[in-house]
């Protein structure tokens, strides 16, 4: 799944086979190399003084491990749930212990604690922290989850290992350690290239139209972890412009004239992307547009307005459902009686079902439902939830982040992807420096959703 | 104790004061602003999104700390003692839900155990980690840990804190975090002058002291923090040259010649400081030698010989004690003999210890001791132990980090505090490469001291 | 020709329209505009000490040059070279005074031979050395005197500015202010687009192939201004391998199989570009290369052999030349006998000027000519001159460096390109540290060329 | 006198012995050695085009300078006068040939005109220049002209070397060459070190000095050349603060508290210092002075003014002449009256210069002279001239970059040094960006010096 690459430094140390490393493993890891394999892992959880050993020892666990198949993999993790796991006998122990301590005495209880704490660590967490010493340790360690969310998929059983695995990384990369750089024409190819593969809501098509999304009146951010400088984390793309923008292809056409960034009014977030699969459910993208804020108004005091311009992927698949279950009933009266002076005859549930199965690239057909759609996207984002979440998961990381629900654009992303799943409608979240907090604590609360007038008249209209 | 600089971004954020922040507090933190401290704790405790108003918050509760007095820091240290510990009756509660899982069910067993762990991380524990986040948020906890090291010793009750303050630096200063930088005169004088605030072992008396030992023969090597670049975290001060030294005052000599690197085969570790009081307890020290040994040896193919030349700091406390035992005793015959020739009449232990007493700065006095004395040392340095640890701490470090003793020196540091200690004596200890990971396991399993042929045969003698 | 970009401090410069500029400039240059023009290059010979007001004259000027049509920049060449030229009357008094001081007196003298030494200096030599002060002013100078070369082929009055701007320009760009530079994947993106812009020899079709040719066990250095740091001057892209590489495609071929470059013995250079049009005749080329060849060298102890893969572009011009001219006595007998085994009936240069004019992708009807014509090559590079010079451009480079002949390959480029001007024929040109010196005075000397034994068999067998 | 440090890579260099380098020499350099080294000379101007061995004979020139002692130092300077100057009997050829081709023919006159050009470049000159190609060859030819500029003050022969030496600097230095940079506590102390020791208006004491000058309400710049990077050229000194500094005790002590630099409205350039005697007349402080005043201002908006405090170095000097020639008649009626009621008895004049000659460190005794003395330098530094330049170097200095005199200051200065050189008065130029161009030229043009209504008060008062 994931490809590890190991640097030469790491095949260099290899190379020190004078060590005894370097065996040729079967990579789908049969009994016997499972048997060199943990013995490995158990010197790794030995005293952790002798330094060189040590770390050649990690350096040949990661070699057999890069050179695995998928097969092979599992059995890796397998082995890492099976022999490494916590001693729950010890759990036990320190628990009885922690329960006989009581208050009598504070440091006693200080040490119960603490002991109790050491001995839910898992073994497994313990060596695979000792990575993070190896050049490319935390790239390795990344890697590994991403293959195991998706070896795991299949296999509760390794679900033990994700926790400490999460955890760990979660600790890697806490965001006090993460930096925060633009991105540019002047950056390295290798980490420009990792753009092209990583975007993941509007493609990059070549390097000409990278070059374009980093021109002048565009800006790229990242998060970098000082051990992992050549990989971003995650990177949000931004269009200086004035107004907020309300059609993607357009902000991406290459053609389009630059703005003079002195002269724009708007940052629009128009993409943000995960580059990697591994740190998947550890949030970076809240922190990493609140910075972006920070810095681009700082730069650039002409800029007051911080908007999105989104996607709405979940709307067609709720609206196909609300139709199957309530019919003609989920229009308002005007909105039918409109709809009809144009297709008078036909079954408008079942008209607009199949608009959404077979999609235009443009608006011909849809354009009688438009006020109807649009009011129904207004419904979607504000009310459609899942407890106290909105259902829309963009929505709900917007929400979540502060941002107040702006504006719905009709016929905002007119390709295929875009028509499909929202008929074309893109969505602008606001991001109100002033508001932020409030709109969070609001919505993280009670789960009330803020947005602006003109998503309220939406609502109103009838 | 310890001064913490906050920088202009704090200050400036503090500026925020649209936020409320920024009062007077008094600086002994009497119970008005204990309250409002503790409201501050509280809400960093709440929902973490907020981004902007939780930065500013901490920023003021930083802004806070750094103003008090010992008394208020005190108080500060009480506060987060009593009312940020974990919820005891939580713990049970999980307890008693781990304990009632079993083994039945995988997947709820790791939920028991994470939600167990998740419990035995203390509040305290989750707000001083968010101060991470802050520019110089690093360096805050760290000297806050170095003002509690202070005050705990007084308060056995502050330990409570002292674990969770441990325990996330030791995370948050992950030996996979650091980076070893050579410090030269190019570097920053920033840097430079903490090594002269922070040599331990032999003061720098002044910046041409310092020019001198970063001279084309010298080196010197630190661990920085990348979120602390302006502070070295312990550094280790490096001569090359030939032959294993044996007196510090020559080594340090700005008169002496230089030596052309290429043309050196030994490189002596002269001093190794901790330049962060905070940072007390958690080893770096080990990392940092293995790598300077592992980058020196790369860079420089002649250099063949990797030792120090070290301080004895516990023998002569030692010496004394066992006089004050054993008398005369502890001489061996032919010793006593020797000695009796030139002090006839007097009591010859009471004056040694007068020796030890009042040292003078030469050996005049001495010399008749020397051979004893030497033989002494070498028994305290591979006899003289504390369970399987040996009692001398300088010896214990480098026994632990793998080295073996390789040579004792007469009159090798003549300055007061070298003749009180050690009565003038410095020691090699040698870090052979290829047999630093067997000491090490050989002393870490059992104790078990290596030494060279030449302190093997001083303690035959006799 | 070239284009010049104004970099947005010029621009904004410009806005300081408070100074009386930005005046609308018809890109003709017609009268009127001349005049203005002309004003503010006077001004610029004023006083030096106005520094702001100085240096928004430059920009003023700058920005109307790269608006100018081809026809406005050849009359702005035209006004420098008839309105700023020197002033021979001013010359002719200090002739005078200089061959009437004689030897009298050497203060007079050294005054006076300083004073003829400035009168020689033309006033626009002045002027144009000011840009150096402008950022992107370096690069300014080299597109305008790319601009001069292209338009000042047809008018030979222009000759005069030429040799101004060539004087300056390898003033500014002198050796000793140059740097090199490794270019790998990770310099920045607008550095790399320019080698797959400037490449000239070997086209550099994609972004993958340039990628390709930056991988580990290639090279690529190039020569960087201090002042010009995105752009390279001239570059030279090398290849590690074992022995001396004999075809072009092959050595580009993406699917080959990737040396280590602690394995290989050889450098390649393979391509050498000039970046800048408007350094041409500058020479740079022989710098980099030895630069390289120390650099690589040191890095590397296993390279041992630094040789070219080099085209032979006058090669069928002259053979060509040849065959017109002396008809089959260009052939040794031995070659007529086995050509005509096989074309019997035919003439035989016809057909051979035929097969150059119309050459195939490979060598299927070329093979019976091989051996003749690999001699004729050797004959060619080896005894074909113009004065001291030997005829063929790149071999006259390569000798100038120092560099022997050292194998002519067959089939080693079956471009069109390749097959066109050299019948597919490249070239080994050798670099060896210990004779480079040696060969390159007796090229330089007296025109000696240097080749080895393999080319003497070539050059002897009949 | 200047001293020249090799650095290793030249050391190295000379170590490659094989070249048949490296002999010993006399530092005396007798007429053996002479001729050594005149071989040496001639063959660096024979071809340029082996370039390995051509840079080694420079180092081992260099390495020959290097060992000089004084007397060597003018043998060799005698030897580069006598035997590489140019050829007068080709000068007068080329003379010759321009002046017979008239302007017939364009091409041929350039060609003429290039030739003579080319034959009052001296030898000696190309030489030196190729020292630009090696590692510290910038800083070699630096301290080449420090020790030529103090070697040759007794020897008007060696000008004709020293007019070559500083057309070549001039052309190294150019200031398009040069970069601004501010210096910090976080600079290399390499560099800090050096303006310790450079800083020429106000000593620097001590590193703690250093630090304070340093601090956030002080600003450092210096010039630096790329290719020495270790040296600043020149640096200028800026205090932030409020109001126009009026004494330089004040300003440069440690204990006064620090302001705010976004409180400052104004910059004081208190110190400017050339770093390197071998730039002596290569001018550089106004254009340094004008970058800082665009950099301060673009950076800090609330600086509104700058300007100097500077001393007025010959005043005293001028003072005591006049009063030697024009006796009590430099005093206004007004001032002998106010001075003769405290000094009733005495020779008012005779009085004052006894003062000037033995200087108190206050005023008490200059007191009742202040309103005249004040005058006076009013008068000295506006009025008087030798040509059109004001006398006082300072002076002139600040008003050939366009400032404009501000204010005199009682009592500013007063160190021993201030006392005896100008009373203990201290000037402030104004550097006005409005008008710095127009003063400038009206300076320039016709010595026409600005200054303030105040001083216009002083000149006026009777």
């Amino acid at each position: 799944m994931a490809v590890v690459k190991l640097t030469r430094a790491w095949r260099e140390f290899k190379g020190a086979a004078r060590l005894g490393f370097g065996a040729d493993i079967n990579p789908n890891l049969p009994d016997n190399d499972i048997k060199y394999l943990s013995g490995l892992l158990n010197e790794c959880l030995g005293s952790n003084g002798g330094v060189i050993s040590s770390k050649a020892r990690l350096v040949e666990i990661g070699r057999i491990y890069c050179g695995l198949t998928r097969r092979g993999k599992k059995r890796f993790f397998r082995l890492l749930a099976d022999n490494f796991d916590f001693d729950m006998d010890n759990v036990n122990t320190r628990i009885h212990a922690l329960q006989t301590v009581g208050n009598r005495n504070e440091e006693e209880r200080v040490n119960a604690v603490s002991n109790l704490y050491e001995s839910l660590i898992s073994p497994r967490y313990r060596i695979l922290k000792k990575f993070g010493i190896l050049e490319n340790g935390f790239k390795f360690l990344v890697d590994m989850r991403a293959d195991l969310l998706d070896i795991s998929k299949n296999d509760i059983s390794l679900n033990i290992i994700e926790r400490d695995l999460k955890l760990l990384l979660e600790s890697m990369f806490d965001i006090g350690l993460l930096d925060m750089n633009e991105i540019t024409w002047n950056s390295p190819a290798v980490i420009l290239e990792k753009l092209i593969a990583y975007e993941a809501v509007h493609e990059i098509s070549s390097w000409k139209d990278l070059k374009n999304r980093l021109d002048s009146d565009r800006k790229c951010f990242a998060f970098f972890h000082i051990k992992m400088v050549d990989e971003p984390l995650i990177f949000v793309e931004v269009a200086l412009g004035n107004g907020i923008a309300d059609n993607i292809q357009q902000l991406l056409n290459i053609d389009e004239p630059v703005v003079n960034p002195k002269d724009a009014d708007t940052a629009i977030f128009y993409s943000i992307s995960n580059a990697q699969k591994g740190l998947n459910g550890i949030s970076l993208g809240n922190f990493l547009i609140k910075q972006v804020v920070t810095k681009v108004s700082s730069e650039l005091k002409n800029i007051k307005t911080f908007a999105t311009l989104s996607p709405v992927p979940g709307f067609t698949r709720w609206l196909k459902e609300k139709l199957g279950k309530e019919g003609a009933k989920i229009f308002l009266d005007a909105e039918l009686k409109e709809i009809k002076k144009v297709k008078h005859h036909s079954d408008i549930p079942e008209t607009l079902i199949k608009m959404i199965d077979q999609p235009y690239s443009d608006d011909s057909g849809l354009r009688v439902f438009s006020s109807a759609v649009m009011r129904l996207a207004a419904v979607y984002l504000t009310q459609a939830k899942k407890g106290k979440r909105a259902l829309d998961p963009v929505a709900h990381f917007h929400f979540s982040n502060g941002a107040s629900l702006e504006r719905i654009n009709w016929l905002a992303n007119s390709s295929p992807k875009g028509m499909k799943e929202s008929m074309g409608m893109m969505v602008n979240y606001l991001y109100d420096v002033s508001s932020i907090d409030e709109n969070h604590e609001a919505y993280a609360g009670s789960g009330t959703i803020r947005f602006s007038k003109k998503v309220r008249d939406l609502l109103r209209c009838r």
